[in-house]
C-alpha cells in the first residue's frame, strides 16, 4: 500500500466544538459529545466563544429566539423534547440569553487544565436544569468549588487581561470560519456543521479522511 | 381493556406537512416523506403554503439565507450533503427564493386530485436539480405535461378567485399554527415540528397517541 495509506491511518481524527454558554442547544450537544467522540474515536477540542459579537455584527443586539418571538416559542419546546429523549433536566429561562463572558472565560483556564468540559456541562446543568444565573459571578464560584477548584484562584487568572484577549481572539476566529450560531462543529479539513443535531454528521465527517 | 384503547387503537396516525416550493429544505422533505411515512403507517395530509407572508409580517422583504449571508453559505453547503446523502441532484440557485406562487396555487388543484405528491416532487426536481425557474408559468405547464395532465386546464383553475383565496387561507392557518419556517410538520395533536431534520421525530410523533 502507498504510503499516504499509512500518513492517513496514522492521522488521529479529531473535531472542534465552539460552544456558547448561553446557547440553549450547546447545552445537549454538550452533554452528548463526550461519550459519542470516545465512541467514534474522535479527540474533540472543546472551543468557547461569545456570539454576542457575531450577532451584533449582523445587526442583532439580542438572540434571534427573541427577536422572532415564533421562532423562540418553538425553539424552549423543540428543546424540551430534545432533552426529554437525553433525560436532561430543562427550565424555561424568564432572563435569556444570560451573560456568558464570565463563563467562558473561566472555561479557557479550565481547557487548560483537564477540568474545562466538566466546568461546561456543570454551567449548562446549572443554567438550564436548575434555573440559575451564570451569569452572576457567585454561581460561577459555586460551581468551580463544587469541581474542588480553587475559585477565587481560577477566577483571578479569568479575569486576567491576557485570558480576556484570548477569549476575544477565539471569538474573531469563530467568525471568520463563518460561524454564526452555537453550538458548531468544525472537522480538520474545515468543513462546518450547525446545530446539536448535527453532532452525529460532523463526527462521521471527521472520521472520513482518517479511515 | 377499556374501550378508550380500541378507540385510540383504531384512529389512522396522520401527520400535516406543510410546504413551500421555494424553500430549499422543503425539497429533501418532500422527497423521504412518502416513504418514511408509508413504512411507519402514517397518513401525510400535504399542505402547500407561502412563506413570503409570514417572513413579511417579522419585516423580512426576502428569505433569512440573503438577509444573512453567512446562514445562506451554510445552507447551501448543509443542503449539500444532505442532498449527497439521499442521491438527489442539486444546483446552487442564483436567483432565490423563486417565485412559489403559481407552484402552490397548482399544487391544491393536484391534491385535490391524486397527484399533487408526484407535482411537487416533479417542481423540487425541476427547481433545485435542474435549476429551472418555477416562478415561470411556463415551466409549470412543461411539468404538469410531464405528468400527462392537462396543463391549460389546470392553470385555469389554479388561478381561479377560490383558488387564490384558498392558498391565502392555507398560508393564515399556518401562520395561526406558529410555523415560521419550512417544512413543518404538525400532528393531529397539534405538536409542531421544524425542518427536514425534524421529519423523523415528527412521524414517530405521531405515532404515540394511535399505538
Amino acid at each position: 500500500m502507498p504510503a499516504a495509506f499509512y500518513n492517513r491511518a496514522m492521522t488521529q481524527p479529531t473535531l472542534d466544538f465552539w460552544l456558547e454558554y448561553a446557547s440553549t442547544y450547546s447545552y445537549p450537544a454538550a452533554e452528548r459529545i463526550s461519550t459519542l467522540a470516545k465512541n467514534a474515536g474522535v479527540t474533540v477540542h472543546w472551543r468557547p466563544f461569545l456570539l454576542g459579537p457575531i450577532f451584533a455584527a449582523q445587526g442583532w443586539d439580542t438572540s434571534p429566539f427573541n427577536l422572532y418571538p415564533q421562532k423562540g416559542r418553538y425553539m424552549w419546546r423543540d428543546l424540551e423534547r430534545i432533552c426529554g429523549r437525553h433525560n436532561l433536566p430543562l427550565r424555561r429561562l424568564e432572563k435569556f440569553p444570560q451573560n456568558s463572558l464570565v463563563a467562558a472565560r473561566v472555561a479557557l483556564v479550565g481547557f487548560d487544565e483537564s477540568w474545562g468540559d466538566d466546568f461546561s456541562r456543570a454551567v449548562y446543568r446549572a443554567e438550564f436544569g436548575d434555573g440559575r444565573d451564570i451569569g452572576d459571578t457567585a454561581v460561577i464560584a459555586d460551581i468551580l468549588r463544587s469541581l474542588s477548584r480553587d475559585a477565587d484562584a481560577v477566577l483571578a487568572r479569568a479575569q486576567t487581561t491576557e485570558n480576556k484577549a484570548r477569549l476575544r481572539a477565539q471569538t474573531e476566529e469563530a467568525q471568520k470560519l463563518g460561524i454564526f450560531g452555537a453550538p458548531a462543529f468544525v472537522t480538520a479539513d474545515g468543513e462546518l456543521f450547525w446545530g446539536n443535531d448535527r453532532l452525529e454528521d460532523a463526527l462521521a465527517w471527521a472520521l472520513r479522511f482518517t479511515r
